[in-house]
C-alpha cells in the first residue's frame, strides 16, 4: 500500500512521525507492507514551491491509496491573498482528488470526561459520527465575487443531486454499521438547497427501512449538540453545516486533541488528519499530542485498507495507554503522569505489541 | 407610543398578555400611555386569513412604534408548500420593516445557572451580546432555485457594503456600551463574503479605538462559545452564522424560556420577541414560562421608546421574582416554586409597584 504522507505545518511533522512509527508496528505484527511518500502542503508548500499545493503533491495523492495530513495553516501566512493560502491547499486536494465524505467521529474517554465543559451527565454515553459532505456547497460554489465596484458581494451554495444523494447513501450506510439512527440537518424552512436535500433524504429513506431518520434544524441541531449529545447517533449535513457542528462537536468531549477525521470517496481513497490544528505555539516543542493523528492512521486502516482488526487494535493499544494514566500536557488525568509526544507514541507501540 | 401585538402561535398568546399587562404596570407606575393593537402572523394568520402575513398586519406593522411577536410555526403548518410557512411571515416582517439588527443578549440567572448543560465555572459571568445581521445573506439572496430539471440547486449569499456596514457600527455602538469588546465572526479563509466583512471591520475599527476588536472563523466561535462562554462581549456576524450560533449560546444558561430578543433598524423602530419558540406541546395549559416575553417588552421599552429606568424596573423585577423562587415548570430552582403563567406574571408585577 502506497501512503502519502502530507505534515504540513506546526505540529504536522512530529505527529506525523508517530502515525508512521505505529503504522510500521502494525505492518510488521500483521505482515503488511506500507511504502511512505512524503510530499509538502500549506504553509509549508507555499514557503518551499511557492504554492500551498504544489503539482507533484497533487500527482503523488492521485497514485497513492490514501493520505495522512498533519495540520495546515499559521499566523506566518494569514496574510497572504486567498489562493496562496494554506486552507487551499487542504481545500484542492479534497476537490481534485473528490473526497466528498468527511467522517467525524466524537466518543468520550472515560479517563479524560472530566475535562469536558459540559457536565457529566450531558456528555456520557454520547458517541455520535458527523458526516459532513465536503466538496459542494457554498465553500465551491461560483460566482464568488465582488460586484458594482466593491458595493455588493456573492457567493453562491451550489449542489447537483448526485452530490446529495451519494453523501446521504453513505450516511445511511454509516448509520446501519452503529446503531440504525440518522440525524439529518437542514435550513429547509428558509433554504432550496436544503428543501431538496429534505426530499433526497425522504427519498433515500425507502431504501434503508431499519434506519429511524430524524430531521433537524440547522439552529436546533447546533443547540441539541449541547444539551443533549448523547441523544445522537449518525448526523448527516452539507459542507457547512457540517464546518460548525462538528466543530462544535469536537470540543464536547473536553479532549480535542484525540479526535480523528476522515475525508474519503466510494472506492475507499480518503486523506486522514486529525481534528486538531497546526498549533504553532507549541510546534517544534514536543509536547503535541499525537493520538489524534494516529487514530486518524486507524481510520485510514478501517476504511481505505479494510483492515478492521489492525484498525481496532491500534485504538485498543490508545485507549489502554489512556488507561494506565498517560497523557500529553492538553490532556489531563487525575493521578496520571504527563508525557511528551515521543513517550506517548512509545507507549502505543508497546500496547501494540 | 402604538405597539403593535403579534402573538402568533402555540404559546404566544398567553405570554403576549403577560407583555401587555406588565406594561400597562409600567404606564400606570410611569405616566406612559401604551396603546395596543393586536393582529395576526404565521399560521394563526394562515388559518384566519389565508397568508402567514396579511396586507393588514404589514400596515400596522409600518404605522407602528415598536412591535411585540409572540411566536410562530407548529407542526400544523409544516407540510405547506415553502410560501405559507409560518417562517415567512417572520421573515417577511423582518425585511418589510428592515429590521437589520438582531440583538441576543445571553446571561445566565445565578438561581437558574445549576441547569446549565455546562459545568458552572465554565459557564458563571457569561455575559454575551450577538448582534446578528437579520436582512441579508443566503437567506434572502437571489437566485434561490432548482435548474436543470432539478437536478441542480443554488441558494445565494448576497450583501451590499451598506448592509454589512451599518450592522458593524451597531456592533461597535453597542460593545462601546458594555465592555469594549468586539468579537467579529466569519469564514475568511474561504469566502469572499467574509473577506470583504472582514475588511469592513478593520476599517471601521479606526472610528472605534476604544473597542478592542478579535476576528473569530465561525467554527472556532462555535467551539468557543462552548469551552469559553464568559470570554465574550459582544459577537457580530452575518444571518447564517448568527442564526446558528445564537441558538447554540441561547441553551448554555439552561434557562432558554427567559431569553429576550430584539430586531431593530436605526430609527428605533424594532420588533422584540423570546427566544423560545410556539411549544404547541404545551400551549393553551397555562404553564408556558412568561419571562422571555416580558424581558423582550423591557428591550422594546430599552430600544424603541428610550425608556432605560423603566426597562431595568421590568428587569429587576423578573430577577426578584427568581431571586423569591418562583418558576414555571421549565425552570428548576433548588427549594423553590413552581407556578404557572398568570402567577409568574402577577409576581413580575407585584415587583414592580
Ligand atoms: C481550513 C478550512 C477551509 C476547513 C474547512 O472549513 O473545511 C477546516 O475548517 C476544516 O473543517 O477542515
Ligand atoms: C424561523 C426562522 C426563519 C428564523 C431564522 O432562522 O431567522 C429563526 O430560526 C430565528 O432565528 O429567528
Amino acid at each position: 500500500k502506497q501512503i502519502i504522507l502530507l505534515p504540513g505545518d506546526g505540529v504536522g511533522k512530529e505527529i506525523m512521525e508517530s502515525a508512521k512509527l505505529v503504522l510500521n508496528t502494525v505492518a510488521s505484527e500483521f505482515g503488511h507492507s506500507f511504502t511512505f511518500h512524503q510530499h509538502a502542503i500549506g504553509g509549508d508548500a507555499i514557503d518551499q514551491a511557492g504554492s500551498p499545493l504544489p503539482e507533484d503533491t497533487i500527482k503523488a495523492c492521485q497514485n497513492g491509496d490514501a493520505i495522512l495530513l498533519g495540520a495546515v495553516g499559521g499566523k506566518k501566512w494569514d496574510s497572504l491573498p486567498a489562493h496562496m493560502r494554506p486552507e487551499k491547499g487542504l481545500l484542492g486536494i479534497r476537490k481534485t482528488l473528490g473526497l466528498f465524505a468527511n467522517l467525524r467521529p466524537v466518543k468520550g474517554f472515560t479517563p479524560l470526561l472530566h475535562a469536558s465543559p459540559l457536565k457529566e451527565d450531558v456528555i456520557k454515553g454520547s458517541d455520535i459520527l458527523i458526516i459532513r459532505e465536503l466538496t459542494g456547497g457554498l465553500y465551491f460554489g461560483k460566482p464568488s465575487e465582488r460586484r458594482e465596484g466593491g458595493n455588493v458581494v456573492v457567493d453562491t451554495l451550489h449542489y447537483q443531486r448526485e452530490e446529495m444523494e451519494r453523501i446521504i447513501d453513505k450516511a445511511f450506510q454509516s448509520a446501519r454499521l452503529r446503531n440504525n439512527h440518522l440525524t439529518s440537518v437542514d435550513k429547509a424552512n428558509v433554504l432550496e438547497s436544503s428543501r431538496m436535500w429534505r426530499e433526497i433524504v425522504e427519498d433515500k429513506s425507502k431504501d434503508y427501512p431499519d434506519v429511524t431518520v430524524e430531521h433537524l434544524l440547522v439552529d436546533a441541531a447546533a443547540m441539541k449538540l449541547v444539551t443533549k449529545p448523547n441523544s445522537f447517533d449518525v448526523i448527516v449535513t452539507e459542507n457547512l453545516f457540517g464546518d460548525i457542528l462538528s466543530d462544535e462537536a469536537s470540543v464536547l468531549t473536553g479532549s480535542l486533541g484525540m479526535l480523528p477525521s476522515a475525508s474519503i470517496r466510494s472506492d475507499g481513497v480518503g486523506l486522514y488528519e486529525p481534528v486538531h490544528g497546526s498549533a504553532p505555539d507549541i510546534a517544534g516543542k514536543g509536547i503535541a499530542n499525537p493520538l489524534g493523528m494516529i487514530l486518524s492512521a486507524a481510520m485510514m486502516l478501517r476504511h481505505s485498507f479494510g483492515l478492521e482488526e489492525e484498525a481496532a487494535e491500534i485504538e485498543e493499544a490508545v485507549h489502554s495507554s489512556l488507561d494506565q494514566g498517560y497523557h500529553t500536557p492538553d490532556l489531563h488525568i487525575k493521578g496520571g503522569k504527563q508525557v511528551g509526544t515521543k513517550e506517548m507514541t512509545e507507549l502505543v507501540v508497546e500496547n501494540l505489541t
